[in-house]
């Protein structure tokens, strides 16, 4: 099943199983056996939303082996994570907003996220899967000249947790294996990254039951799980399209500034 | 003024004015004109709590100008930070817990706390009081072993951002005047920190107009200021206070590990 988040013409924010062309909606707590309204919507006359409002996006680095071994990075023996703030997400077809008196390299990462269905601390890997409701795709996208800005201190946090910095959605896919699939990432239709899951140092069950070591994961909390080869920069007006087969296809543009 | 929330004896949730060892409770919205009450409750028959419930705390590293002449880095020309989750927020006297399997040092850092209270975004240096609610002190605790366990990422939101690890409180003063106070961190009644806040690199007005500009700042969300000179680890059992006069103390004990 794929959920999506929704607002309609009138406002109202809803939510539902994506069926062809439609929407199915639900009501009730997302996270917890919701029930079917008997609406049926059409997508195209409603806005996706961000099909999950995230307290926090946990952001991974180094969690491909392709990567790893272009950087000359060893893996990493536990999650090397950044934290994205919430504010940083917008959903389907939203713009992404050039910083204003930004005027450097603004990069994509086309990645995979990994949905939290159920507060968790301290599960086991076994535990893990019980606790992600789905998976989405992610673009984590970073002002790029301000990483290494400061020689003293990798801005990690700042670089990438601008307001609309963090691409999600289109939708939720639960009973989803990641294994078989592969994250796509079109630059403006040109396809600039396509590598497989299954290349991931640390899978999904490893990284949710590790950062639940970490921190409490809250339900809609994302973890992004870090891209692979192919990353690049967006020109103003470049539409990024961060696609894996049985989630879907995530675009966002690069607004360029309006100030 | 100084607001504290707290939970009473039968568990319910409430706000008010700290006067002398009374809270004068309000009602409605924190941060929009709330209401009084009538009711005045003895601080000693309610659990305090922490003042605020963040969606994020944007921490700041070397803003002080005697710690960052000490480790011989340059003051930097933009606030450099790090995020920690809502979720490593504890109140007064509540305790910090060892995360399991942890056994190396932890390091506590009294700082001063900005405590947001209107949303803003690109806000200049002379509106930012304006969104300010108030002052309070912050206990920024790190597993510093973590920090830099991994030679090529240095893992700051993962040290700092344990469940527990950011002490607020014990109360938001309003009308505080920042540049004449001092932070005072005791560890077991032995002064650690002593240190004018007028000896910040940014002062609360720049800080929070510069990171307004790098992301959405909401109400109740903290700016730890960065601390200075004394910085050092907490023993098991240990009590850290972090005072500052017209805010208060905050007091949190490092609780062995329980499992």
């Amino acid at each position: 099943m794929r959920w999506a988040l929704f607002r309609s013409s009138e406002g109202r924010h809803g939510f539902g199983v994506v069926q062809d062309s439609h929407i199915v909606e639900y009501e009730g707590d997302f996270f917890a056996a919701p029930r079917p309204t008997g609406r049926r919507i059409a997508q195209d006359v409603v806005t996706l939303l961000s099909p999950c409002e995230p307290s926090k996006i946990v952001a991974l680095w180094n969690n491909f082996h392709a990567l790893s071994l272009k950087l000359g990075k060893a893996p990493p023996g536990h999650p090397l994570f950044l934290i994205k703030p919430g504010t940083s997400v917008i959903g389907p077809r939203q713009a992404i907003a050039r910083p204003s008196g930004y005027t450097g390299k603004i990069a994509y990462e086309g990645e995979l996220g990994i949905v939290i269905g159920k507060a968790c601390k301290d599960v086991t890997v076994a535990a893990a899967a019980d606790h992600v409701f789905g998976y989405t795709c992610v673009n984590d996208v970073t002002a790029a000249d301000i990483l290494n800005e400061n020689a003293d201190f990798a801005q990690w946090c700042r670089s990438k947790g601008f307001d609309t910095f963090c691409g999600i959605g289109p939708f939720i896919a639960t009973n989803f294996d990641w294994a078989r699939a592969r994250v796509v990432t079109r630059l403006d239709g040109v396809e600039r990254q396509n590598y497989p899951l299954s290349d991931m140092i640390m899978t999904p069950q490893e990284l949710v039951s590790r950062i639940s070591h970490d921190m409490t994961l809250l339900p809609g909390d994302v973890i992004a799980c870090g891209t692979s080869l192919g990353v690049g920069s967006i020109k103003d007006g470049s539409a990024v399209d961060v696609y894996v087969e049985g989630i879907g296809s995530l675009v966002n543009e690069l607004s360029p500034v309006s100030r």
